[in-house]
């Protein structure tokens, strides 16, 4: 994992609107993902809707997580994590994990860990097992890139778009 | 610019199937986006379904591209670019932006010039002007995190999200 210096215009910082800039991001569609891991303290998890394709040589993906929480910092101490891409069908886990304070891991909400360790949704679409390749920090942010070391298939549902703060579902092709 | 050394486990990256992967993402919404640069050879841009929000404090994006484009080459080597974010109203645009040999920055096609020289498509809802942070290649494919300079407010649309190789409009809130 490496930590470059990162050449910021803090000129300019000042000048792009926080407010504009969220405005911005807040109609453009995104998919919804749950990554978790486990840690010495427990596993951890926290909703994501920054996971995009990389590229496939190797398939590596990124995100990017608020340094705040410590959901975060477990995700970005651990040796790998999972990245659950989730359909229609876990829209109330996805609420769940993006709010703190909530009751996580529990065995109604399908739960169970992968031969590595891992939190592991069985029931979503689709579990990428990672590991970081890098992350830098950009304020009070990471953007990670992981490498994907293997993938889990789970239950196909319709596809959920995360826009202009609501989810909507998006019926598959008949 | 850093290029930074990344540590990819090769033996992994033949277990993780690229199809499997691919499959992974084919149904994982996301919006879409045209980016654009201005280089010595004259305006390049493409469409990008991996942009994402980073953070705040500065405002920062990332993407992704594949290197084996001219297109991405340009945009890669320019001081600055513009992530246009697309509504409904440019799906035909940001197909013609994501094909090869297609005439582009036509003026039917509505694109104009920044103050700064960038391609703009003014009519796109939002138009965010950004300069490189760092790069790093991952396989054939670099993914870029970008710090945001500017910010040029357009016309607003339905948002559209892109998933299972189909634009898919979806409606505003009443």
């Amino acid at each position: 994992m490496t930590f470059p210096e990162l050449d910021i215009d803090h000129a300019a910082a000042r000048t792009a609107s926080p407010d504009a800039f969220k405005e911005a991001f807040r109609l453009h569609p995104a998919g919804i993902a749950l990554i978790t891991a486990l840690t010495p303290e427990g596993p951890v998890g926290l909703t994501a809707s920054s996971v995009a394709s990389v590229g496939v040589d190797p398939p590596a993906l990124a995100f990017s997580v608020t340094r705040a929480t410590g959901s975060a910092g477990g995700i970005l101490r651990a040796a790998t994590h999972v990245v659950h891409l989730l359909d229609a069908q876990h829209v109330e886990l996805a609420q769940i994990f993006a709010r703190s304070g909530t009751e996580r891991f529990t065995a109604e909400q399908g739960w169970s860990a992968l031969p590595t360790g891992e939190p592991h949704l069985a029931d979503a679409r689709v579990a990428l097992r990672c590991r970081i390749l890098q992350a830098t920090p950009v304020g009070s942010s990471v953007l990670v890139l992981a490498q994907v070391l293997d993938i889990h298939q789970g239950r196909q549902g319709d596809p959920v778009a995360y826009v202009d703060r609501e989810f909507r579902p998006l019926h598959r092709r008949s």
